[in-house]
């Protein structure tokens, strides 16, 4: 493996711890939450709290394994020989990336038939798109890399295409105190997760190994909080406005106004 | 690494693992307390107990790198050669100092408007002033330290205006049996709070290595508690009296006077 420098290794050593505490965190706060929505969200809250509760875990495993990947000698990095397990990202997003689009459908409290069409097909698109990029993230040559993420972006496309032409009636269609913030939430899938592309792809241009290394790890680890913790958040607040829509707001976690 | 006596290692060792049980009870005590309040204070009790339980993660790590940092050889204390991961301080603080000043505002009771407005310019400036401290904190040369440091006052001064000034309405605005509550609150935040600069710019004064070793280890743990489980302490009690306030007090957690 590529040598890294001291500061490179604590850099992305944190992230990774970062990220752990930050996803932690965050699925209590949702699992928390749940009694604060009313029963037809609390599913959505659930789902929320577990794609933070995976990454999370995932999270744990990748700090582990960076750990035994280098050692300190004389001041300097080493690599020690055990490879780092960059498969644990790809499980995690195999995972927690159909979870996420069903969490906003879900949050949107479709008709039972349509919740379910909708979920199956974003969540069996999810992940084709996430089983696509991994050849390419393991792959030794840069044509490669580039194949397998050019055809992982067909999937990812058509999730866009369902989330901004399929969803745009039901969005619409949401009651007026919680309708911007469901286009916020819609958006910042479709935002966070461009990002996911751009850090492969850095992967992709020859950027020398090291500092590759760094921008492909702290690059994955922004997008997953961002993606994971901070779109929950939103789904959260979602769930929480719809309750008091719905309710005589005696169920709010937000201050009377 | 400078060269520690074995008193001094046990010292920063206990005062670790003290700090761990603490936070890590407080935030069992903090969640088990939602229960006890009203709907509209339940998230700020969720948060209270999130900042806790960051801060406990974080100081299981900090001794586990303290344990790897140092070894005993024939009943002295060497350095392992592995360095001891200051960062999980700042990782810490980066979280859940943002955190802990929403958790004041969410308790106050604001309007939504006011809240999200509030919370986000506190959570901002304490953000800023974390990551303005973390440079000096690693800098080899005491000018760095102390020019960063002043840097990060910056942002500090700016909360204690927002807290003292911009708040003083709001919080005369809490209802009587809340108010001297809240009060002290936004103090402990601000007294506790100065206390970490004292701590930093310790490590400034030229104390011989081991010494302000100690000085900003156990002065950093102390604050930590303080401002994290003590604070969250009286953010619990302004909730439960803000609670009975509103309701007919049968949610109450505070003995009967």
């Amino acid at each position: 493996m590529e040598n890294l420098t001291v500061g490179q290794y604590n850099l992305i050593y944190n992230a990774f711890s970062f990220s752990f505490a930050t996803l932690a965190a965050a699925t209590l706060f949702f699992w928390l939450g749940r009694s604060q929505v009313i029963a037809q969200y609390k599913t959505a809250l659930t789902i929320t709290g577990l794609v933070t509760f995976i990454a999370a875990y995932h999270y744990f495993r990748i700090g582990q394994s960076w750990s035994e990947a280098y050692e300190f000698v004389d001041g300097t990095i080493q690599a020690t020989g055990v490879p780092f397990n960059d498969a644990y990202r790809y499980v995690d997003w195999l995972l927690t990336v159909p979870l996420l689009l069903i969490e906003l459908i879900l949050v949107m409290g479709l008709s039972r038939s349509e919740t379910i069409s909708r979920a199956t097909r974003l969540g069996v698109l999810a992940a084709l798109m996430v089983a696509l990029g991994y050849p390419g993230e393991i792959a030794t040559s840069n044509g490669a890399r580039w194949m397998w993420g050019i055809l992982s972006m067909i999937p990812f496309l058509w999730i866009i295409y369902e989330l901004f032409v399929g969803l745009s009636k039901s969005i619409s269609d949401q009651p007026e105190n919680a309708r911007s913030l469901v286009k916020t939430a819609r958006n910042v899938t479709v935002l966070s997760w461009a990002f996911y592309p751009v850090v492969y792809f850095a992967g992709a241009v020859g950027l020398d190994g090291s500092t590759s290394q760094v921008v492909i790890q702290v690059g994955y680890t922004i997008a997953d909080i961002i993606a994971k913790a901070g779109f929950g958040v939103l789904i959260f607040l979602i769930a929480v406005r719809k309750s008091d829509a719905k309710s005589d707001g005696s169920g709010s976690a937000v201050p009377a106004e």
